[in-house]
């Protein structure tokens, strides 16, 4: 058979993501992954989940085993708005809360609503990968925009809004918290002057917070969502940091009249979230502190970050420097100029230490060879240590400056 | 805010599930629901489920906990393909299985992989309209053809399919199995006759088969998936109607060259299906005997299939006659022509009865409004005689020569 496949595939790229999941399922013991965004295993609080759902099996237990409302579970949707509203002071009366199957999920909804083909979604050009192909699997099309320190270039970003005389683009797409693979923060003033332009274009934002609650240094930085006083802002975050990936539970907090289309596009896309994890979900934040377990896992990655950093801090600046981010999940490297990317990475893979080259994590897929991202979440210390050190030898090994050295000595 | 929606929208019409899902949540005593797709509550295995999910939490928690695969658990993939080749005969070396967030995402995930905007999917003109909107969702036009007794007319399919000469139908979506709404199942020879026009024109079928354990009488039909020589059948089935509609677990069987796409596709739509689901799954599968728990199923189900059935046979077949199905979920009645649909209807909201208006499952949404469909698992017995019994009363009471006599006694 002669397959005749849509062309919105041939624009999708493959996530690494996907290969590496499948090598976790049997680990081998020689690899460091310092790639992905896992967060680490000893973080799921394995204890609490088992009793909530033996509790759960104890009550009534059809309520989770049979179908349910797209929404999700009204409680753990009232918790979720509540929390959004008393820590972050988002939501109006205008907003509503929609569970979806895994933050991604959001995406692909919003885009499924928004989008007609060829219709643009701006976003960061260094961004995450799903997100862009969530863009691309409608048809509609991203255009990443420079940044210009921490921020997206707003003076670039009002340009092309001001261009676009055809109404085309129809959403920005932001990482502002702790981006990926940046994990720079989005200053309060950027932040309220992307607003005020997304105000004046009349274009939809969609505010993707999957890393926000973990902040190791500094103090938290208002929402774009907390000045949304005309219902412009889709605010989507995720359980899979802060309690469990395999739960796939995320969530978008958006004006009523936008999140019905969303629930109406999921309603034909997996009909509801699994019940078991959103009543999970609910019981943890119902029985236990879920800020008290924030801060815990605040703790418990800040020494990791507070580690990768201190052991790239001892790699000559010349070969390697790094953005310092204030949380997150990873470390955003750049390796000098003279260091030839392809001869790097064929380093680390020999070595089998494993990272997201930047041009992985990139609108075009070019032009960020000499860019790579960390992740310092799920590696052990020892692993980070042994990872952070292959990585220093690849660098000297690589750097045009060395192999010359090396040939003069050998 | 005056939002811009995508096109895609104002085609999709919401599901009456949806509706019905959020009063679920806080069920009403003195209503009677006959009209969802739902298991009785009864036939989850919840003592199992419940040793299962402890032991599983006992176990290594973290491997459904974390990320994981997007094609799914492969000990349950494995099981599953080990299934279907035993049991139904399905899958050749060319196939693989795909774990997906529920059997509609499936639909999703081949539309996707397969439609641009403006390609065909033909289908039964009745037929189950999460289908039907995942295909409107991409921009692609389902078009429905007629049935010709038990089987999707194959005249007039490859009639069309001969017309087709831009070649723009890329799939014939078909539940050929106790079909729904009309409980039908195709015959073999028909299904035999429909591979064929698919071989011949170069189309994809998908054999969509939620129901098909669920055999009451009769002997089972082998699948389409059976005759699949050339690779043109992607196979779907679900756990929603044989363990827990909650879990939202499906699963697609089909090419690896046509599935990896639709892997693909599922990568940035919810990165994969939740884990918890797939391990209590394979250890269902792997502990329990999954053979006997479906025959219990049939005869759980079997009961209230034949109890609505005499219940209906009580009714004059001048107000109502019904399909007599061999198996499934549903039966499909038809009211008798002299009867006002609408009045009919209201009669039975009016005293909290709930049915399917057959223009609800139809491809177009009119012509069908004599017919209606009717659950008959979820209900209790009863529910069924109850509800059967205000549906007698309402086809008297709104059928023309009814109300005439009403008039005259007043």
């Amino acid at each position: 058979m002669n397959y005749r496949f849509a062309n919105r595939l041939s624009q999708l790229s493959t996530s690494p993501l996907r290969e590496n999941a499948k090598k976790n399922l049997s680990p081998q013991a020689d690899t460091i992954s310092l790639a992905y965004g896992y967060p680490a295993d000893d973080s799921f609080p394995i204890e609490k989940l088992e009793k909530i759902s033996k509790e759960l099996y104890e009550g009534t237990p059809a309520r989770f085993l049979q179908y349910g409302p797209t929404e999700g579970l009204p409680e753990l949707r009232q918790l979720l708005k509540k929390r959004l509203s008393d820590v972050l002071n988002c939501g109006s009366s205008e907003d509503e809360l929609l569970i979806t199957s895994g933050s991604t999920q959001a995406m692909d909804l919003a885009v499924k609503a928004l989008c007609n083909e060829g219709d643009i979604v701006l976003c960061e050009e260094q961004t995450f990968v799903g997100a862009v192909n969530a863009v691309k699997s409608y048809g509609a099309v991203p255009v990443g925009l420079p940044m210009m320190g921490e921020s997206i270039d707003t003076i670039k970003l009002e340009e092309v809004l001001a261009k676009d005389t055809e109404q085309r683009i129809k959403m920005i797409y932001l990482i502002p918290t702790f981006q990926n693979p940046l994990g720079t923060s989005m200053p309060l003033e950027k932040r309220k002057e992307v607003y005020q332009l997304a105000q004046k274009y009349q274009v939809i934002i969609y505010e993707d917070d999957p890393y926000g609650d973990l902040l190791y240094e500094g103090e938290t930085i208002p929402k774009i969502k907390t000045f949304d006083t005309d219902g412009l802002v889709i605010y989507v975050g995720s359980f899979s940091k802060i309690l469990a990936p395999g739960s796939r539970l995320g969530f978008a907090l958006a004006p009523s009249e936008l999140l019905d289309k969303m629930i109406l596009g999921k309603q034909n896309s997996d009909s509801h979230t699994n019940f078991y994890w959103q009543s999970v979900a609910t019981e943890y934040i119902r029985k236990y502190d879920f800020e008290q377990h924030i801060l815990d896992l605040r703790d418990l990655y800040r020494e990791k970050f507070l580690l990768m950093m201190s052991c790239l801090d001892k790699i000559d600046p010349a070969l390697l420097n790094y953005i310092r981010p204030q949380g997150g999940f990873f470390l955003c490297c750049k390796m000098g100029e003279q260091i030839d990317p392809q001869s790097f990475y064929h380093y680390l893979e020999a070595k089998k230490v494993f990272v997201i080259p930047g041009n992985m994590m990139s609108v075009t897929g070019i032009g960020y060879e000499h860019y790579f991202r960390l992740n310092f979440t799920n590696p052990t210390e020892k692993e980070i240590m042994a990872g952070t050190q292959i990585i220093e030898e690849a660098l000297l090994q690589t750097s045009c400056t060395s192999k010359n050295k090396l040939a003069v000595n050998e």
